[in-house]
């Protein structure tokens, strides 16, 4: 539990670069046997890419780290409930365990696609999720 | 219907391109006012990382050719259905049109996450199908 908030805290700091480059406030880090192998933080504007959510990249970044495509014994934290697209991406990685903060009602995969995962993959939610809720809030708010 | 042909013909040959690099063998198009603007096929081996489908590849590519990331305008075309992660994708990208060739039972998005796409993206499927689908036929039987 300790280590869910730590490694959440490091997704909330990716999140909160992202903010401060304009970008939906969403950050993600990959765990492997309590080493960060990834950094990610949604990079959609800047890189004018509707692929490049915080998730997309970790995971990329976390198989480059490995040397390896398949993520069955890394955990990956990220500040908001993942979209189809990502939900989908960390299913092909066989993630071992999935950690995420706030819910995303709207565009979150839960909605869409409940059985997009990986049937193995562990889920964890609610970690820190006012403090990431509050991000996307204060984001969308200075956006109006 | 003839240009439809065309485009799933061009996705064709990336597909090829894909088998002979010992890649599952999916290529993809995306058409912008009767051109051709992005052109990938698989190479998720090749990169070693889940995320390069032929699908995400062309989107990054299209968006980057038209300096915007909205593909309202556009047409992806590619041989096999796309799975859960290429459909959010193409949600995200508002791609005006998808054309697919061979169904995908198992993985396509349409078993996980029928509502994934965007509303107003307009859907063909079966255009060069047998085509589309021995390639993949033929592809997992050399694996056996």
């Amino acid at each position: 539990m300790a280590d869910e908030q730590f490694y959440m805290q490091q997704a909330l700091q990716e999140a909160r670069k992202a903010a401060e480059a304009g970008e939906v406030p969403v950050g993600a880090v990959v765990v492997c046997r309590d080493r960060i192998i990834a950094r990610a933080h949604n990079l959609t504007e800047t890189l004018n890419d509707v692929t490049a959510h915080a998730e997309m990249q970790a995971i990329t970044a976390a198989a480059n780290a490995l040397g390896g495509k398949y993520l069955t014994d890394c955990t990956l934290y990220v500040t908001v409930e993942p979209c189809v697209m990502c939900a989908g991406a960390i299913a092909w990685s066989q993630m071992g365990k999935l950690v995420f903060g706030a819910v995303d009602e709207k565009r979150g995969y839960r909605r869409y696609a409940p059985q997009a995962l990986h049937p193995k993959t562990e889920v964890v939610t609610g970690v820190k999720a006012e403090e990431c809720a509050q991000l996307m809030k204060d984001f969308f708010k200075k956006k109006r």
